[in-house]
Order: C-alpha cells, then sequence, then structure tokens
C-alpha cells in the first residue's frame, strides 16, 4: 500500500494542497523525527504527552516506564493520535495575515498495540536505539529481562492520516509586493552541539557515539 | 497566584520530582516555544493539531483560519490540551534503559474561548507578531477587517496542567560506571540561518525582521 487511508478523520480539508497521504512522505517525516505528540482520552478529556519515538516499515514505536499513565490508558486499547511536526523556517511576509511557517508534520490515527514478547521488545529497543545511535546498541551494558518488564513498548500501524508540508516564501496580496517591507524566509534548524561526558567515563572509554537526528 | 491548579488531570505520578507547578517556569517554557501541539476531541477520538501560540499574562493564544477544524471544534467549548516541548540534550547512558532526553514541557488543560471584538483580536494579533519579530506590527501593511474576520483567535487560561524538566547527565547502575562506554549529554539546539528574501522586494526596503525565538 503506498498510500494511507484517507477518512473523514484523516482527510486535510483545510489547505487540502499542502495535504499528502503518500506513504514515503510520512515515514520520510517520522524518520526525520524524534519526539512524538501522543493524544489520548483520559475521562472524555483529550490529553496531550510529548515522547520520544521511532519508526520500523509500517509502524511508529514508541515506549516508557510501564507506570506511566499515557502508555497505562493506551495499551488497554485506547485511541490515539500520534503528531510530528519538524518547523523548517519562518515565513516573513508584507502583512500580519500572510506571515507562516514552512514546516513538514505527520498526524497518524489508530488503536496502539503493546509489545508483549521479552525478545521483541528487547529488538524494538534495540532499533530505537539503533535509529538515534547507529552500532551503539552492541557496545551497550545488555538489557536485563527486569529493566524489559519495567519497560512497556507501544506500536501502532502507519494506516490512516496525512502529512502536511508547507514550504516556499510567503504569498501576499499583489498590492503588497509595492511596499518597501521585507518578506522572505529565515531557515530554522536543530543542531547537536559538542557531546560533554559525564565526568565519570572508565579508563579506556572512546569517544561520544555518533548521532543521526 | 503562583502555582497552578493541580488536579487529577495535572498532577504528575510519573518522576514527581520532574514537575512544576509554578507560575514562573511554566510561563518561561511557555516564552522560549513557538509550536504547540493542541488535543482535542472528535468524535471521542484524540486530535493533535499543530500550531503556533503565543503567552500574554495568564493566558495563552492561537489563531488560524476561522474554516479550520481544529478552531471550530474548540470555539464551540470543547476542552483542550495544548503541550509544548522543548527538546534540549540527548542524554547518553552505558545502558539503553537509562537513554534519556533533556527537555523542558508544558502541558496545560482547559476550556478555549474564542476571542470575538474585532479590535482585541487585532491587538492579540499584535501581540503574536511582536512576540517573534518584536518591532515589526507597525511596519507591516495593516490588517484589514475583512482578515480579522477570516481569521479566529483562541485564548485559554494558565490554570490547570503542569511543567516537567530533566536536566544533568545519565544517571547509570552504579554497577555499570565501571564499564568502557561513553556517557554524557549531547546538546539539541534550534538554531536560525541567514534570512533569505523572496526575490520581490520593493526599492527601499530595509532588513529582514530581528527574531526572537
Amino acid at each position: 500500500m503506498t498510500e494511507l487511508r484517507k477518512t473523514r478523520m484523516s482527510t486535510a480539508r483545510r489547505l487540502a494542497r499542502r495535504a499528502s497521504y503518500d506513504r514515503e512522505t510520512v515515514h520520510a517525516i517520522l524518520d526525520a523525527g524524534l519526539i512524538a505528540h501522543v493524544g489520548h482520552v483520559v475521562d472524555g478529556r483529550p490529553v496531550v504527552i510529548p515522547t520520544a519515538y521511532w519508526r520500523e516499515g509500517d509502524h511508529v514505536y514508541w515506549h516508557g516506564s510501564s507506570k506511566a499513565r499515557m502508555l497505562r490508558t493506551l495499551e488497554a486499547g485506547a485511541p490515539a493520535c500520534l503528531e510530528v511536526t519538524l518547523l523548517d523556517a519562518l515565513v516573513v511576509a508584507r502583512s500580519a495575515f500572510h506571515k507562516s511557517v514552512n514546516f513538514r508534520s505527520v498526524v497518524l490515527f489508530g488503536t496502539p498495540f503493546k509489545v508483549e514478547d521479552p525478545d521483541e521488545k528487547r529488538e524494538k529497543l534495540r532499533a530505537f536505539v539503533e535509529r538515534v545511535y547507529p552500532g551503539r546498541w552492541d557496545a551497550l551494558r545488555p538489557v536485563t529481562r527486569q529493566e524489559l518488564k519495567a519497560t512497556t513498548v507501544l506500536g501502532m500501524a502507519i494506516d490512516e492520516g496525512s502529512a502536511k508540508v508547507r514550504t516556499g516564501g510567503p504569498v501576499d496580496d499583489d498590492a503588497d509586493y509595492a511596499l518597501p517591507i521585507w518578506a522572505g524566509t529565515i531557515p530554522v534548524r536543530t543542531v547537536l552541539g559538542r557531546p560533554v561526558d559525564d565526568g565519570r567515563l572508565a579508563p579506556g572509554t572512546g569517544r561520544a557515539p555518533r548521532v543521526r537526528l
């Protein structure tokens, strides 16, 4: 399947030209992000919790303490919405009305499932570590059975949802182009700083891991 | 009031030592962000939509097309959750279990209200423009009545909610400090690139606006 399901929920009504249901587009955005915003419903009220996440094939995964409320609510079979947004630029227009931002976002709807099997759980965590720190998993102290037990891993199919992407400069009213007002884009980027060790490295320790963010 | 309301919804259960209900902390995090993730409920299902937002006093505001579904749902008096998260660092530990991230986040619960009065709406948009581009409002082509009509501005009291902050290095198991595995933090920052004009500047146009992000 190369497209996500277009449902009443997932079909963009506003600015439909910026929406995409293309799986490649959705995957690329998901792979470029690290923090997702997971919505769920508690007593009829919406709750949004940030979490790190990762993608494997046609699924997204996230994890946390098995005591966390969000995870406990969702592992019981409740509907979720997972949203990821990457800010690419401020779009500066000649009027307040046309100011905007360039961004890439994905909104997914679904019902998460819990990864129960300890070996599968370990493989999921491995995929997460390798996604952020390629090659690091095997260098780490192995995960214990106790730690696996204390960790909940949730998955959700990438099935119902959409991507939205804005690129390019401002779109001003025709008459406004005559005004001597600066307009254009100001790029926004996320950058990594120099690694700072924790001051407790054992003798013979190598360098900081490579990060893919 | 110097603290946010602690309710069943807003009281952190997990890692309560990282939670704060202090208004100054909450305001400082809100003022450092630009994109919020707004949760609402549609047909019993959670929906999370990213939006730019700003703070004025004890309220947060966001806006958009008066046709947007999220705004139409919320202006009708539905409960919302507004979440803002700033990623500060990757926390690299000696085991997968203790890896983490340093972050500052705010989760607010409430029922948004619509800013109806056109003059008040204009003042809110002014505050938003000035928050991101200090001094720019007066240089822009003035907002028209038609544009104000096409824009919905929602506000929500900063009342029920909490902040969560993680700082510092990894917290590894005692025995793991003897292992020759690199551990520490890798800072993550958001930076602005050099402004790129849209190639249609009128003669006599000055420089790109100052940005406060």
